[in-house]
């Protein structure tokens, strides 16, 4: 008998997860939120065979429980659940920041039960059931978290969720739990804070919206990102600010760096030379993440 | 009988303007390319009626002269070959940064002839005739700059030039001369510097490429222009760099005014406030500009 997999929050990344897993496995696929209405949808989608507006008939139906909650909330409700979990059961989840949620798993978990963090990177500035697919994993890397050293940490539980990943289309990545967020602030929160920094830097004076009026798609595309849910971004920001404070540091040293290449009186030789590092780097992020380039308009 | 607009430069831009002026207008379009078989390309296209690997031909057979080339070149072209240009006859040009080149047209034009300089919010990281299309200009910002203190300027011709980008799809938008570079420094040379400098930051050490292997949507949608051509770009950059450099010194203050606001311990409301306001003023570009505002994977 296939087991069973409870997806604790039905929004974007746990609806999805929940299609997929229906789609492209023969896992059993159970699911809490908070409003009824989201269970119904849910269940019409067939999405899961039952939903709860209740955490509890969650954990003791499945046999894999995958916190899909912003980080703070997953850290919240694992620490008032944890011992409704029994011996074998798997723990897992999903979200972008693992700080806080981690820390409360490693406090409050029962001998016996097994925790292994994955992180899919996927996602979109639109959030909620209503704009969950199947597809969302497709092509998108999928981070199991390895922590050897964690006593509930179980390799061959990585291994199955890592298959999980792969049956439903993504790229399998495996990064120390210890390098996660660090790795993450770089790659994913300090771009987010970045997109909306460029955005209130560009748009956020009396001038602003005529001058958004004069930009086009390389000012679309760079700010992209700051139209996310501010109340999800910043659990997962804040959550890891020490990383964030950090690549933030390292963007104004870049920044004020590239000033001193440009303000050179070399007809702009140094700042070419920059331009072609930087395209050379860029050049190789399609074939290192397999997605593929859009030669989307200027 | 039509008009005959003269392309100096068949590359994506010019070469694209030529096959929308001969899908969208009755306009009769010749052109100039630096190597013959950018004219046969062209010429096999019927993107132009006439092509030469000699700018003077195109000059003598145009009633509007559209300099389509980097604007460095431009300026250095037009110097050249001002003396070529009659009364009556138009000059124009479509390129992203004015200073160098409108101050070559100032300096060098004869009287009688017609100077209005437009510039077409488009383009790609990928640059060259290999990639021209005929609806590059769709649904795009057509900037035409008013300049009525230069006596070459002509408000008729203005209008004129506004109906064209009209004609080809694209939404016109008036600036006056003196303000056109300082707007795009803010809202297309500095975001494409930006989208260099955190592909520099975030994978130009040696676990940069580990690290691009964990990113996703927003990181390559925040990036993608830093994989435009360094040659163009650097004229782009370098011939605005007065403007480049004040913006980059407001993100520059403006990441450290963030990093203050992360570093408060007020579990992030100042954050979610921040990111609040830069969705609200995200939230209006799709609509200023008539783009569609993808929902690529975050």
């Amino acid at each position: 008998m296939s087991k069973t997999v409870g997806i604790i929050g039905l929004g974007l990344l746990g609806g999805s997860l929940a299609l997929a897993l229906k789609a492209y496995t023969d896992y059993e696929v159970v699911g809490y939120a908070r409003r009824q209405e989201i269970c119904d949808m849910a269940l019409a989608d067939k999405a899961v065979s039952k939903a709860w507006t209740n955490v509890d008939d969650v954990i003791r139906e499945s046999d894999i429980v995958v916190f899909a909650l912003p980080p703070e909330t997953n850290a919240k409700f694992f620490a008032e659940k944890a011992h409704l979990f029994t011996s074998g059961q798997i723990v897992t989840d999903v979200s972008s920041a693992k700080d806080d949620f981690v820390a409360s798993v490693y406090q409050h978990i029962p001998d016996g039960v097994i925790f292994v963090s994955t992180h899919p990177m996927a996602g979109s500035e639109k959030g909620g059931y209503e704009v969950v697919t199947k597809d969302l994993f497709q092509k998108m890397g999928w981070i199991v978290l390895d922590d050897p050293e964690a006593s509930c940490y179980d390799a061959a539980v990585a291994d199955e969720l890592a298959n999980m990943g792969q049956s439903i289309g993504s790229r399998i990545e495996r990064v120390q739990m210890k390098d996660h967020d660090a790795f993450l602030a770089m790659v994913s929160h300090m771009p987010h804070l970045m997109a909306s920094i460029m955005t209130v830097v560009v748009g956020g004076d009396e001038l602003g919206e005529f001058r958004m009026r004069l930009s086009a798609g390389g000012f679309r595309d760079s700010t992209r990102t700051a139209g996310g849910l501010p109340s999800m971004w910043k659990e997962i920001i804040f959550g890891n600010r020490k990383n964030v404070l950090q690549s933030l540091e390292l963007m104004e040293q870049e920044v004020n760096h590239v000033r001193q290449l440009l303000a050179r009186d070399d007809d702009g030789a140094a700042i070419e030379e920059y331009l072609g590092r930087a395209k050379q780097i860029r050049e190789r992020l399609p074939y290192l993440t397999g997605q593929v380039n859009d030669a989307n308009l200027e």
